[in-house]
């Protein structure tokens, strides 16, 4: 990455003020510029970092007015946090890999469309189809049949067992693990437990985002299906057969057991333990380590503990729990004071 | 995979009832059913679903007596609940691939048995001995001296490390790593942590599945051991030094800390955790999300919480949990009227 | 592995008592010790079993009296412990492997300094730079403009994302995925989410130690730091703009989530959850699975709980908790007393 103040300024319609000619290669928030960075000034929070920051390059909004001289040169576009975020995007594509490695392992019955890139060390098993412009990172290993749809970028040492199914426009990171077998097991009579073949897959939708060291088992029978617009963080753990709604998103560390049902536009936080067989509605948002043991049916609801309850009920709980050991104090002096009184006007029916 | 009704019928020792011929190549719920799939019918909670199904063959029980048209091919068999794992377990060993690949890096010094799947970009060190019939997904990596048993499974992307003993009849799913530096540092004067060398290993017996993402630490001298038909789910912590006793079932994402023995026959919940050097008794049940910090002496005691008590008690205490504002709403109510009366009887020794 | 009583005590500066030509191959607890293993007896609480121990060698203090007759060779060294760990960690440095793998990918930009082990599918990218003496093991992934400090060994399956940097004299485990992008999305109109580029990188300074299949996103602006001498166990969750001070300690499954900075000298359980942008102190305690949802100011400060508390408060409540069944109880009987006893004296201003 190596810009002009001029060269950004094109990009992004805006206007320089200074030299046009300022070089930058990399980005920096504002109250950490220095020099050879683009920052920029979005929230008037920051405003008084424009003053002293070393960055070289600012962008700043076109109404945007000094009140003390500035050292470095200005962009001014119409809205700052969108241009900072248009030109990541436009330089993030400008440095996308390209090309076939010939140290990747290939079966003659895959297939992969233009424009693909696929790293050294990376397996293609029989019957694999990848769409267009797909990026797949060394290591990435990919069995019988999986398909890939366009755009999808994989990133080093992902694995997807047989017979799963990736959309378009996904992203998974490095190391997650797509298809593995769902945890179901016969007990037998010597105490012993008899695998049940997972015999489903994993589908996962478009527009799919999925963290680093995730695991979304395959179904026992039909599909584990992720659905479109579906963001998940880190180390998450997905069971055999769930199913998650489109564009909900859910925090690092959660884990959702066999067969539940999440709805659309849910916002789950990190470290939430969701049981199994559970149908939980749209627009459901779950505080950081729930621990959700039935159904949740009303649309909308924010819910938060172990067992789960109602965010404020949660919270009023939470302040009582510190208070427990006062609680007890309390009752004792209520029943010293009782039996004084008690002591004084003995019940004769008593 | 791709069989005739009158195929699977001979497999099974069924009959067929309808067209011999009718061909599928994946497998339904029945309630799902599609044309071209194989369904089964076990539970007569879906009895409905029979005649509506659009699975083009359904395993049904010989005793079943149908009550409408049916259009899908019947395969009437002793134990459809059976027949369709008999069939499927069928299926995945017929589907099992064998073969070297010459991508694969196996050192001169590394030994293995008949009939092994070693795929590409496998790492098998010096020392290594490999049983007959094991398979090793690409990306594997066995260090120095690592032993695996007859029959096997290895998935992609899994690392073990150095002197590490693995048994038969075994599967390990992907990005597991097993045998990593136990967490053991020694505090230094100036803050500073010093390693302590972790020179023991991870020993795992026959039988044993463990799920994908998961990590398993070397003992620091001695083995962190998993015994025989223990079943990890995925993102499992087991820290150094840790025995499981056979049988145990573990579901996912919950934590082991050091030097634990957890008994046979234990069924433990996700997301729970374990302090370290504890001793839990055999055929143990803990819920979801516990914390247990201290022995568990009584065999077969089913516990909950944190700290974990007897799960009765646990959902007890949390249907409480939630009542608490309701409780020092009580408590006032009671404090008032007690003064109100104390007002009226001033007690003179008080 | 194989050294005679007589080298051993020649590396410590000890005495050998007993046959200078026993051989030992490999290291034992004091109490599991067998034939060719060496052992050592620092603890007190272990002195019995030196006179029953099956290992070949033990090391013990300069001042050890024999009561019994013991089998085994003796090597007297002035400190038992610290013997063992100097032992173990010459050898493990004795069997370092080095050399470079023809079937390493390693791009004609990436540098790398002498002695350096890069083993079979490794995949150095464009612009890598890499120290002397690193380790790294198979499947290993280094992606553009990676830095590596000297000595530093980085096992199995490793991704590092490009940009990122890696101080001296660390160690990172098997599966560790480090600067994977930030979780950060901004919500659309219509429930989708839109990716917000995540430009920054991850910096991991000298003397960290991170466990096996922890995931580190890298900075959406500027850098997720890991200071000098941070030690991380394994399955840990790191955010974007996460700061960990000098010689914190983490245990396994605990996450951190966005702009956290956590102080200096920490120790923290597993299985905790901190929200995001918080500030916590240096020398800072928190116990296993707490969930910390605000600054913590006070250094040295000793926590546990949802939401934290002091570890002494959460530890009453937590008892009371037990017992709220109890509370409920004894408020009811107060309750029933006290109404008699207003039946009894009616309160007319009531």
């Amino acid at each position: 990455m190596e810009f002009t103040a001029e060269k950004i300024a094109a990009f992004l319609g805006g206007r320089v003020e200074g030299d046009l000619m300022t070089v930058v290669n990399t980005v920096s928030k504002i109250e950490e510029g220095f020099a050879g960075s683009l920052s920029f000034l979005a929230n008037p929070k920051y405003t008084s970092y424009i003053y002293t920051t070393q960055a070289s390059v600012v962008l700043v909004n076109e109404d945007f007015v000094a009140e003390h001289p500035i050292s470095a040169t200005l962009v001014r576009v119409p809205d700052a946090y969108k241009a900072i975020a248009q030109l990541l995007e436009f330089y993030n594509q400008s440095i996308a890999k390209t090309g076939i490695s010939d140290k990747a392992a290939i079966h003659e019955q895959a297939l992969f469309g233009e424009n693909c890139f696929i790293a050294e060390f990376v397996s293609l098993s029989q019957g694999v189809s990848i769409g267009a412009n797909v990026s797949l990172y060394p290591g990435v290993v990919l069995g019988d049949n999986v398909t890939v749809g366009n755009n999808t970028i994989i990133y080093a040492n992902v694995t997807v067992y047989k017979d799963c199914k990736i959309g378009a426009d996904c992203i998974i990171h490095a190391g997650t693990v797509i298809g593995s077998d769902g945890f179901g097991f016969a007990p037998q009579e010597n105490s012993a437990f008899k695998k049940i073949p997972q015999a489903g897959n994993v589908v996962i939708e478009d527009n799919v985002e999925i963290g680093a060291n995730c695991t979304i088992d395959r179904a026992t029978i039909g599909s584990t299906t992720i659905r479109s617009g579906v963001k998940l963080d880190n180390l998450i753990q997905i069971a055999h057969n769930v199913e998650i709604g489109e564009n909900t998103v859910i925090a690092a560390q959660t884990g959702i057991s066999g067969s539940t049902k999440i709805g659309k536009n849910n916002m789950v936080g990190g470290q939430v333990g969701f049981a199994g067989h559970l149908k939980i509605a749209d627009n459901v948002k779950i505080g950081a380590q729930s621990g959700i043991h039935k159904d949740i049916d009303q649309k909308g609801a924010v819910m938060q503990g172990t067992p789960v309850t109602g965010m404020r009920d949660f919270y009023r709980s939470s302040l009582m729990f510190a208070k427990l050991p006062d609680i007890q104090k309390q009752i004792n002096e209520l029943q010293k004071k009782l039996n004084t009184l008690l002591t004084q006007n003995p019940n004769p029916n008593d």
